[in-house]
This record gives structure tokens, sequence and C-alpha cells, in this order.
């Protein structure tokens, strides 16, 4: 990987906000800081500088992003290993009735029987540099919030646009590092044509299924493999049939002999998000109002869908990836609340905030400068807070309902691409808008209009009391009686063209003008509410704009109190965190160890979803036919393995790396304990949960028989 | 405790059934037994004489049954140790709203401060002995199997008659220990003057409620203190206040510093009932058909009841202890279930037969007399199954129903009690009518009629589509629509007697046809349907005369195949077991470890029931206020322990000793795994949960100042 015009700094001068909560483990470190995390010292053997070095190819050039996910490369044939959860949704659109993947597994023998996984895009990070002077230069002292948000967001669209016109093919993204402050411009290729090339039945994929989803002991096989293709000039390209495997830089050599507990592991990944450096009044906002607010409408809206799927199989196939993605997020939510409130997170740093605030107050200039920042912060959560009601369910109502979302997105689009393109909200761009489009259509392919309907429904009677929606005369459908507003929605669905899957493609080429004249109820709707939807994005903006400027202040005056490293949150960047195969203690008198294996998917098979286990995988397990991937220790095949390395959503599918940069497993989730590693890391409880590569190996080699793919692996 | 006339043989020529699960530490032993067991090689320090001795008093002297549970004297004058849960109808029944004993706990400073404890009876076995000879010598080979059952009853209860008049003031129970086979005659003084002592509020005693009941890690104080009272005499008596504390023959002495991982222990109690020697047809009955009945049907009641108490508090409080009972048994169903599929212990056990008809099938002599034995056995189970459904439900009419309840024994009484008192059912018998009597008029106090109504139709609703049950004229309201049974149930419950408490005490003075007479709907049903339950009756004694008689062979046959010691199942009478306190491996990955420590009731605590814990000890934990009762290890107090000796229901309230014979904890339940002890014992899964001795007591004299009762107990 390549460091353009000047190499980021992140650490100068900026500290450490609550040392007790970071001890030596916790990090997701940006990859350019790899030499001061004195890797060898805590058991790696490579050198550090084999992991990533601006000068020449390294370990990082094998990992990629693949959608929201990590992958790597693990063969010099793009063969890449990610999560069977990350590959979920291009498994389920080449399944068909006859040919159940998901239910029966895939397994390509050659090339020519890899499927394209649509909708699947593979990032590489080619090159990256630090251009917060560049994005901070258009800002003055005059600016009101709103329009320094504006300002910086166009900057950093001016930056994109021009990187992208000097490095062809590759896509540019300003990435902000500690807001208000530290900005980097990374530089990616974006790979088109991906493809399926074994993924295990969904039997042992999901094993557990939501069950076990967030949970430790894990007996779930979470990998699928998928094939990067590109031109046969090397370009980039969507699928084509000529197209050939993606040549990486280096991939990763897969150690088919695993790990032990205690052995040094490590993750390279793009962690999505995380709230680390976020005052004690953002947890409290977390913890009293959004997750509450999102653990109940969420485990509401799984209830009418499971309720609405238990009547109609075709329906529930429909809603099965929505619940699933919805109950991923409710139960991680109910993760965090349980952990925030128990571990007193929000109290603890407030305390910390006491100290700071008391060091700010002992010196008039200080006084003077950075007096009121904290409370100011508190006075915007407790804004957001206060609205939260209102506002919360009105941004709902839009994504709640697909025939909504699809019309406001639809309108939205048309009013934003009037404007010049780097003037648009981001994902009508023309860089983003066939994504945006792509995305509404695979959405469109789930919409089961009865279930839509309910959900809209619902979303309306939650609406019906808030005092503001009253005042709303777009709203006033909320105010009808059950059976009036029943009949009303009905007809609604009954005369929307945007039930039909033909029209949204063309839906997006039309102006707010066209979409007027359609005169179709849900269109009609969304432009009648659409004013108080820019309202809730002005506003959105001004806040984040007075959020901004307030914690860039608050990194400066933590970084006069107090000196230590300082890594920012993930946002969604190639990162690197370091820790050791460890079990932990959940809970008083229960100890839960590290290593899982083949007998407990045995223990845990009742024969009912989402618990049935492969008659071949039983049969071998009665026969101990373990082959090589046998661990002497257990004397049966390790199934998952746990490690104190700090990780966050968008680390699903990173390799496990061992001390010598070999792939020994794929990360796939976090222990329930851990899903507050969002708000706060801590040794005792933040642990992540991976497939054990012997696992993976046995599973793909010996129960399904791609011994191919294990020699393109380069394990015989 | 003296033996009389003859010792009882267990052992002789039994043998065991399935050695592979039989591992040393299995079995309730008869404490007759104690000699053969070789305690000292296990860890007793004691001499296993002085834990009985039929010459000598003994420890075994110290123990007690209180009502359903097992209780220890632990002072010179009478003063007891069981459970919360064995005390709580006597808290509850004590408490007022001003005075609320069960969430405020109870403390008598003095003697006269004591309060009765109604309904509580403290049984102390006086005596026991062989009288299996006596018994049968009624059968002779003519009988058919209902006349073989009325014949032994018809003995015992003569038997029993006999002993009472020769040992006056004692009671005189006949127990089988073998089906059909072995019988002791037992006698037992019966204190019916008990008192509540202490007892810790319910926050504290219920922690953890039906969330953790059956669960380990455990964080209950499940303790409280009775005392037993006698006449001045000396003789036994109902309450009266010149009654005086009873003097045991022998007290355990509580030993304040608790055990250690690994100590041996024994507990000595009463346990109810296990099915060790069934057949695997009998365990297929359970797993298939019982226990799914018993999850299906009580978790409908417990739903009925918690949503009738959402809406009223008042009905909310009369419900609770019932919900507890049925909630108790709901979850053991369950875990027996899991347990049985899991484990797979009737295809286990179906395995250990076949060897065993295989051997019977070696010889012709045998094959002859023993030849059709276990299809025999399996007959009568598959009726069972077959009638199941119907008689079920039938039987659950008059049990889901307060109302049903109460009519159907008093007529059931008023019949029975027209014969001669050896003849009558049992609860009928002079001996026991007014115990039968007594459980009625309690179980009026919790009578919500609304509730009950709601249970009654829904049992209906299960009858309604059984054809045996449409065959039944009696049954007809069943068939009704919804609205006219509605109406129907509506009119029964406005117009019944026995909706007054008053009118109950009477009601079991009257003859059928005084009870006819009264023209109660609830009575006048329950007479149309009696001949139906009296045809359940004889039902189940012809299929118990035939398994006597069965199983008396299957034991006599499993003898001549091998050779080994023999434990009589469960069944109330006074047993001994042994094992050491011990972690265990629950499913892959865990480790449990076998105490827990007060620093988990404060990570369990919530605020929210059943997670609440009062201020004080939340102040105390914060402050490290352990006192004596710190355990160096821990550092901090231990609050329950876990166990591998073989209990189940009826343990509850047991003694847990150590190696010396002093009290270090009080049993009161079993990890979820170990449900199916009932069924079969396990070393891996079977661990029994008490709570410590120093929890105990630094409850009760650290935070709630009784020191005076330490001082009783010689913890100075």
């Amino acid at each position: 990987m390549v460091v353009f015009p000047r190499a980021v700094k992140f650490t100068v001068g900026l500290l450490c906000l609550i040392p007790a909560l970071l001890p030596a483990d916790e990090g997701m470190f940006p990859v350019s800081e790899i030499g001061k995390l004195d890797l060898p010292s805590k058991g790696l053997v490579m050198a550090p500088g084999d992991i990533f070095n601006p000068n020449q190819v390294c370990l990082v050039d094998g990992i990629c992003k693949v959608n929201g996910c990590t992958g790597s490369f693990v063969s010099p044939d793009g063969l890449i290993i990610t999560n069977h959860h990350c590959a979920y949704r291009a498994i389920q659109s080449a399944s068909t009735t006859e040919n159940d993947f998901l239910a029966n597994g895939f397994q390509a023998k050659t090339l020519s029987d890899e499927i394209p996984a649509k909708g699947y895009t593979v990032r590489i990070t080619e090159a990256f540099s630090d251009i917060s002077d560049q994005v901070l230069a258009v800002l003055d002292d005059e600016m009101g919030f709103v329009e320094r948000t504006k300002a910086i967001d166009q900057r950093r669209k001016e930056l994109e646009k021009a990187a992208e016109q000097a490095n062809e093919g590759m896509r540019a993204e300003v990435a902000e590092m500690f807001a208000g402050k530290t900005y980097v411009l990374f530089l990616y290729t974006y790979i088109t044509d991906v493809r399926l090339v074994f993924a295990p039945p969904a039997s042992v994929g999901e094993f557990g299924g939501d069950t076990d989803n967030w949970e430790w002991p894990r007996h779930t096989g979470d990998f699928s493999f998928l094939r990067a293709y590109v031109a046969p000039d090397g370009s980039t390209a969507d699928y084509a049939e000529e197209n050939i495997p993606y040549q990486p830089k280096r991939f990763i050599q897969v150690d088919p002999h695993g790990v032990d507990e205690g052995d040094f592991v490590m993750l390279i990944g793009y962690p999505g998000r995380t709230a680390r450096h976020k005052t004690a009044s953002f947890l409290l906002y977390e913890q009293d109002v959004r997750l509450p607010f999102i653990v109940d409408l969420y485990g509401w809206q799984i209830q009418q869908m499971e309720a609405a799927g238990k009547e109609n199989r075709a329906v529930a196939l429909k809603l099965t990836s929505r619940i699933k993605s919805l109950a991923n997020v409710e139960k991680r939510s109910r993760g965090q609340l349980k952990g925030l409130r128990r571990a007193k997170i929000a109290a603890y740093r407030a305390d910390q905030e006491a100290q700071l605030q008391a060091y700010i107050d002992s010196d008039p200039d200080r006084q003077k400068k950075y007096g009121h920042l904290l409370s100011e912060i508190n006075n915007v959560y407790s804004e957001m807070g206060d609205a939260a009601p209102f506002e919360l369910n009105l941004q709902n109502l839009i994504s709640a309902s697909r025939m909504m979302n699809l019309a406001f997105t639809m309108y939205d689009s048309a009013v934003e691409r009037q404007k010049p393109d780097l003037e648009r909200e981001s994902p009508y761009m023309d860089r983003n808008f066939e994504l945006t489009r792509k995305r509404q259509m695979l959405a469109q392919q789930d919409l089961d209009p009865a279930t839509d309907n309910l959900l809209l429904s619902g979303m309306l009677d939650r609406l019906a009391p808030l005092p503001q929606a009253k005042e709303i005369d777009a709203l006033r459908v909320a105010a009808l009686t059950d059976e009036l507003r029943s009949n009303y929605l009905d007809s609604m669905y009954a005369q929307s063209w945007l039930i039909d899957k033909n029209f949204v493609q063309d839906g997006f080429e039309k102006t707010p003008a066209e979409l007027k004249n359609l005169d179709d109820p849900f269109l009609n709707w969304v432009i009648e509410l659409y004013p108080h939807y820019l309202e809730l994005r002005e506003k959105g903006k001004e806040r984040n704009g007075r959020l901004d400027q307030l914690y860039g202040n608050l990194v400066s005056i933590k970084q006069q109190f107090q000196n230590a490293s300082f890594v920012p949150d993930a946002n969604a960047t190639l990162r690197i965190t370091f820790g050791s195969v460890k079990g932990y203690s959940p809970e008083d008198a229960v100890y839960k160890h590290p290593i899982t294996s083949l007998k407990g998917v045995i223990d845990k098979t009742t024969g009912q979803d989402p618990f049935v286990t492969p008659q071949k995988i039983i049969d071998m397990y009665a026969k101990r036919e373990f082959g090589r991937f046998k661990n002497e220790k257990l004397g049966d095949v390790p199934v998952a393995i746990l490690y104190d390395t700090d990780t966050t959503g968008g680390n699903s599918g990173s390799p496990i790396l061992n001390a010598k940069g070999e792939l020994v497993g794929v990360n796939f989730d976090r222990a329930f304990e851990a899903t507050i590693n969002d708000f706060a890391w801590n040794e005792s409880y933040s642990r992540s949960i991976g497939v054990d590569i012997r696992y993976v190996l046995w599973i793909t080699g010996d129960v399904f028989g791609a011994k191919h793919l294990l020699k393109e692996m380069g394990v015989d």
C-alpha cells in the first residue's frame, strides 16, 4: 500500500479520554500506527513493517471490504473468505426453489460454475493521506453551524472528485477521523464483478440462528468463499463472461493448524462506528432514549413480520432477511442497554468529565474558553432527547414501510438531482446514484404489501398521540378512526405505481414535476410530508455542526488535561486490533472457555431450526472422522474461538491472524456483554467471536469435498 | 432412633439396573444402609454409626419433615432451619398489608413474638421396620389386579392402625420401597404447633424468583427459621399459648466456617419420588405424553393467571403462590423434557432392557416365566399414552378450577366417609380428614372467581374436541357456543354456595344426599360427573396393580441377571446421600464454579423484581462489611453452593452436612440439567444447590441483627 503525499498523523499531541478503561489491548488502530504498538513484545513474530509499510506490498494489501463486511484474499487468484452472513444476500438471490443454495449450500467445481453475487462490491484500500488542513481551510469563525457542516461537506466532495480525476479508475473517500479536526483521504479500488464460490448450508453457516446470535459459546460455521473478477486488462468492470480472476497484490496464507488458548491474534478490517470519545450526555441519550426506542420498535416490527410469515411460507421467505437484520440490531441494542445500565458507563464517564471540568475551572483563561463546553454538548443531546419521540417516529415512518421508503427516496432523489452534483445529498451524487437505485430495487423484491401496510399503520399509531404530529396536516391520516384509516391505507396500496417492480427503474429517472403528475398516493403523501423531512435534515446538520465544533474543542482541552495516545473512533476505514485467544467470566461463578468443539454442535442439535445439523456431520462425528483438523487437547474439531481484540460491526469477515500473519479464523460476532464495545472496551467482557480455520477447512474439504479450494489456498 | 422388631433389609439379593449410570455417588440411601456405604473412605470424619444407629440417639434424630420439605433442629429448643420457600405459606398467611413479612422479612425478638405457622406440621421419624411379609401375606394368585391393589392397600391401613394403637401419640405409615416386594412401617411423631421465628425479606429469600429457579449460578438466601412447640407435658398438641418449645432428642450443630470446593458433604432428608427403576416405555410416556402435556397446560394456566394479576393487584396477591408452584413444576418439566431428549435416556434404558430380554430369552424356563414381562409393562404405558389426552384433561378439569376441586373433594369425601374407615380413600380416613378439609379451606382463600372461570372454561376447550368427551353427557357444556357457555359458567359462579368461605367447613360435614339437596350448580355438576371419575380411579388402581406385580417380577429377574446393590426409589422416607462441593460443565466451553458470592447478588441486582436487593445489603457490600463470614479465597461472603449429591423434590430444606456432621448449608434446588435426576442420576450433570451457612448467618445476624438466634445455635 502506498501512502501518498504525506503520512497520517493521528497521535501527535492527542490524549486518552478515560485511561482506566484503556488497557493495553483496547484500540482499533489506523494501520499507519503499527510502528507505535510494540507488537513484538505482545507476541508478534513477523516484522510489524510487513503488516503495513507505505513503501511496499504488505499484509494489509490482502484485506478488502466486501459490502459492509471485511474479507481476506486467500489465494493469488482473488479467492476471498468472509462470513456466511456477509455472503447471505448473494446466496439467497442465487437460490431458486429447485436449487436452494441457502438450504443445501453451494459449491463451484470450476471457475465457470461460480455465480455472480448480485449487488456485491469489493473495495481495496490503495492509499491514504491526511488532508485536514485542506478541509478545514474552508471554515471561518463567522459561519453558523449549518453553514459549517455544509462547507466541510462540499469541500470533502471537491477533494474526492479531484483525487478521482488524478487517479483514474480509483474511488476517493474522505474520512473524518476526529470530528472537526482530522480528515483523511482514502483511495480505493472498487471491484464490481464478485462471484459466489462456496457456501456451507445455512444449517452450518447460520447454526444457532438468532438464538445464538451475540452469544458465546458459539457453534456456527459462519464462512463463505467469494471471488473477485476484473476485465482481461486488469481494470475493474461489471460482470462479463470474459472477466478474469483478480490478482491481489498480496494474499493471506491460511494456517491449517489454528491457534490455542493464550495465543497472540490480530485482526485487520473495516470496523464501522464506535463512540468511545463521546460524552456522558451522549451515553445517557443512548441509554434512556434511542436504544429503548429501537428495542421497542424493532421488537414490535419483528413480531409483526413473524406473525405474517407464520401464515404464509412465501411471505416468510420474503421477510426472513429483513427480520434477521432487525433482530440482529434489536438484540445488540438490548445487550448495549444492559451493559450501559450494569456497568454504569455513563456515570463513570460523567465522573471523568467532572475531573476535566474541575481542571478547566481551575484557570480563568481556560474557564473562559472551555468553561461551557461540556454543558453545551449536553444541551445538544438534551434537545435531541426532547425531540426524540417525534423525530425518531417520523424518521421511522419512511423506513418501517418499504413503500414509504421507496416513495421518499425516489422523490428526494428527483429533487436533489436537479442540483449540481457536488451540492447533492451523497446518495444522489452521480458516483452513488446507481447504488442507491439498485438498493431500492433489491428492497422492492422483499416487499409484502399486507405486512408493509401493517407496519405503516403501526407507525401512524405511534405518531398519532404526539402533539407535534397533531399539528402536521400531512399526518391527518394518523388521526382517523381505525376503520377509516384501514380503508384509506388499503386503497393506497391498491392504487400505487410503486407496487410494480418494473416502475422503480423508470421512476428514478423522473423529475419532481413528473412524479407529482403521476398522482400516486404514496408519492403524493411523501411530497406533502417532504418539507417536514427537509426540516429534520436541516436540524440534523445544525446539530452535527455544533457537535463537530464542540467535540473538536473537547479534544483540544483533553489534550491539555492529560497526555496519552488517542485512537480515533471507528469510521469504516482500515484498522488493526490485537489480543489473544482468551476465555472470560460473564457472571459470578461462570467461566467460558475460548474454544468450542464439534461435540458442542452435536449437543445443541435438536433437529428443530435453528439447531439442525446435516446428517453427514452427525455421522462423521459418530465415527470421529476428524482427519488432520482434530485438536489433540479437545480430541475433536475446534469450531469457534473467542479473543479479546477490539472489534465492532464491519469487522464481520475480518481475518483472525496468528503471530506470523497467517489466517487462523474468520471473525463474525461479539459476545453479548461485548455489544457495548461501541461505547467502551473492557478487558473483562470485550470478547469477539470467530469461526476456527480448522472447522472451515474440515467443513469445506472433508465434509463437502471441495478439496480443490484447500489446494488453491495452499493447504494440501 | 429405634428400629423396631427387625432391621430393614434392602439390599439382600437385590441388584443394580443400569450400572453405567450408577457411579459411586448415586443413591438416596435408606439410613439403615449407612454401614455399607464406606463413607470414611469418601471423606467422612465422624463415625458412620453416629449418623444412624438403631440403638442410640444419633444425627438423623436432628432431622425432621416440615410439610413437604425437610428441616433440621439447630438448637436444643426446637429451632428449625428450612427453606424460605418451605416457610412461604406461613410467612404469607401471617402477613397483612400493615405488616408485610413477605416483603419486609420477619424476626421474633422473643419466644412470645413467634407467630403460628398455620397448616404446618413437623414430622420426626421415630422408628421403622420391614413388614413386607405381613403386607404380601394377603395376596393370592387368584386375585385380579384391582383386587390386589385394594388388598395391599387395606392391609397397609390395618397395619398402620395397629401400630398406632400400640404406640400412643405416634403416627404410623407404611412405605412401599419396591412395588409389590418391599414395605416398611415407619413410626412418626407429628408436631402440629409450629411457629415462625425468622424470615429474610422475599428480596433475599426469593432473589432471582422464577427466572433463576432451577438455575445455577444462584444467589438466593432461601432459608427461614421455625420452631416446634409441644404441650407442657411434652406431648404433641395443636397451638396453645402455654405450649413450650419441643426438645429434640438431638440437634445439628451449625459450623459457621462453611465448606470449600472439593469438600465432602452429605444430605439427610425426605426425597419425594424418583423413577430410576422404571422401564424405557415409562420414560417415553413421560417424554412424549405426560411432560409435554404438563408444560403446555401449566404454561397456559400461568399465562392466564399472570394476565389476570396484571389488571388487579389484589388478584395478583391471591394468585402469586399458585403461579409460583405451577411455574416451578412447569420449568422442572421443561428441564426434564430437555434432559430426556438430549441425554437419550430412554434409548439408553431400552438398550439395557434389550440385554435383559436377551438374557431372559436365552433360557426356556426364564423365557416362559419372564418372556413377556417387558412387553406387558410396555402395554400398560401404551394404554396410558392412548388414553392420556382424555384422562389427563378430565383429571385437570377438577384441579385447574379450585371451585371444581372443592366440589369434587367435598362430594367424594361425603361418599367415602359413609364407608368404614379402613375402606376409604386415604385423604378421607379419620386420621387424614382434618388435613384434607384444612387444605381446601386454605385453597379457598386464594380463590378468584373470574380467573377460576377462565381456567375452567379453558379446560372445557381442551376437552370439547375429544371423542371420549363428546360421548359423556355430563360434559355437554363443553360443546356449547362460546357465548352460551360463558353465560352458563357465569351463572354457576353467581349461584354457588362454594364461593362462600364459611360454607366450606360445614359442607364437609354433610352426607351425599344433603349435598345433593343443596342444588348447588358445582356440586350438581360434580355429582353428574362422579361416575366417570370413579371409573378413572378404578382404572388407575387396575394399572397400578398390574405394574406393581410386573415391576416386582422385573426386580426378581434383574436380580438374576446381574448382582449389585439396588437402592429403592425415593418415597418420602428418610434417606442419606453424599458427595462433594463440585462445579460442572453444562455445555461445551462453559464451566460453572460451585460457590457464588455476594458480588454476584449485587451484579444481578437491577432494582426490578425479582432482582431487588435491600439497600442495607448494597451498602454493606460497598463497605465490605463481611465480618467473620468473609471467605478469604473469594474475598467476599459466599452465597450459594453446588454439590453432586443425589436429591429430588422433598430434599428442599435438607441440611448440608460436612464431614463432621455439622450444618454448612441448606439445600433448596437443583441445577436445570439435574431436573432429570428423577429419571437418572449422572455425575456430569446432577448437581444440587444450597444456601451457604455463611450467607444465612451474615443475613440473620449481621444484616438483620438477630444475633440471639446465632447465640441459640451456639455461634457466638
